[in-house]
Order: structure tokens, then sequence, then C-alpha cells
């Protein structure tokens, strides 16, 4: 599939079917990465806070945690109708890796490693 | 005066003159107040971000360092025609003390009085 395909295609992914045993592996990945997302922001706030000295460090820090709040909100959107998507996009962020969603059918990794090439 | 008077009295603080002396006395308890208080936020982030363990943590911390920026950004506010309610409202707060501004007239004094006990 090429990356032209996905927005050629009308509305194809939320035509795809998950069995209970993809949703079981999509759930794991999906929680693993938003995990290790939480656990990058944490240690990145800690180290800037740690670093404080001025006033203008501490608005540094806000809008640090502002931008991460807003960008974990958009991304992790676990609605099966996006979230090849949002597995392709976090791969190609280096969140997750494809053997993460081993056992994953051919219908939706085809998107997916589209989307990670997007 | 009375509280009843910072409110009867039509645009009173604007009238009043600040000699080149009193301006001194101003500007160095206003920094100085602005001083503590960007300590005070400074020393509550390093403890809040020490105590970080899950995502809420964050975005709590995130609401605080809005929280904080607003409030500075609305209280510490130089202009002349102001500053009498901001030192009142400074001392209300505990953030000064009345003889950090010794040196300051009586017409400003009976506001900032005032102002400290609205």
């Amino acid at each position: 599939m090429t990356n032209s395909a996905i927005t050629d295609y009308p509305s194809p992914m939320s035509h795809l079917k998950w069995s209970p045993a993809e949703k079981a592996i999509a759930r794991k990945a999906f929680n693993l990465a938003l995990e290790q997302e939480f656990e990058a922001v944490i240690r990145e706030t800690k180290k800037m806070a740690a670093k404080v000295e001025h006033p203008s460090d501490l608005w540094e820090l806000e809008g640090y945690l502002t931008q991460s709040r807003t960008k974990i909100d958009r991304l992790y959107d676990y609605r099966y109708s996006v979230l090849p998507e949002v597995f392709g996009t976090l791969i190609r962020k280096g969140r997750l890796r494809e053997q993460d969603l081993h056992g994953l059918r051919d219908d939706k990794l085809e998107y997916i490693r589209a989307y990670a090439n997007f």
C-alpha cells in the first residue's frame, strides 16, 4: 500500500474488523506506548524542574507540560477507526516497534506500515 | 481612611505625586516582593516535581504554574496610579511589611493601609 492509497481510499480503516484477540493486542501495545510516553515526560519534567533558577525557567516548564499534554491528548486516540494511524505514528516516533503489534492481521498491518512511513 | 473611602473617591490614587525618593523606595519594595514571590514558586515547583509519580501529578504541576503566572501578572503592576493598591495587597498577603515602605509619605501610606485591610 502506498501513502497515497491512505488518502485515496474512502474511510478505509473504519471498515476493518478487529477480533477479540486483536483488540487485546492493540490495547496492550497502546498502553505500553502511553506508559512510556508518560515516563519520558515525567523524567524530562523532573530534569527541567531541578534546573529551574529563573522565572523564565518556570514558564518554559509550564509550556513544556502544556505542549506534552496537548500532544498526548491528540495522539493517543483509542478508537478502532483511527487506531492503525495511531500505531503507525507511534512506530514512526519510535514509541512502538512492529513486533509489539505481533498478532494483528495484515489488513491492519498494511495501514500501520503505510502510516509509519508517512 | 475607611475601605469605602477607596471606592467613593474619584480616581484618587492617580492624583498622587511620587517624589524621586519615593519612587526609589517603591521600586525596591516592589522588586523585593516579586523576587520573594518567584522564589516561593520555584521552591514549590521543585517540591511538586520531585513528588511526581503519575500523569495526574504532571497536570497538577502545569495548573499550578499557569495559576502562579496569571496571579503574578495580575498582581505585580508597577503603575504609580495603582501602586498603593498593589502594596496594600502585598502587605495583606504577607509579601511585604509596612516597614519595607518606610519613607513613603502619608498620602500613599493611608491608601496602602486601607487596601491592606480591604
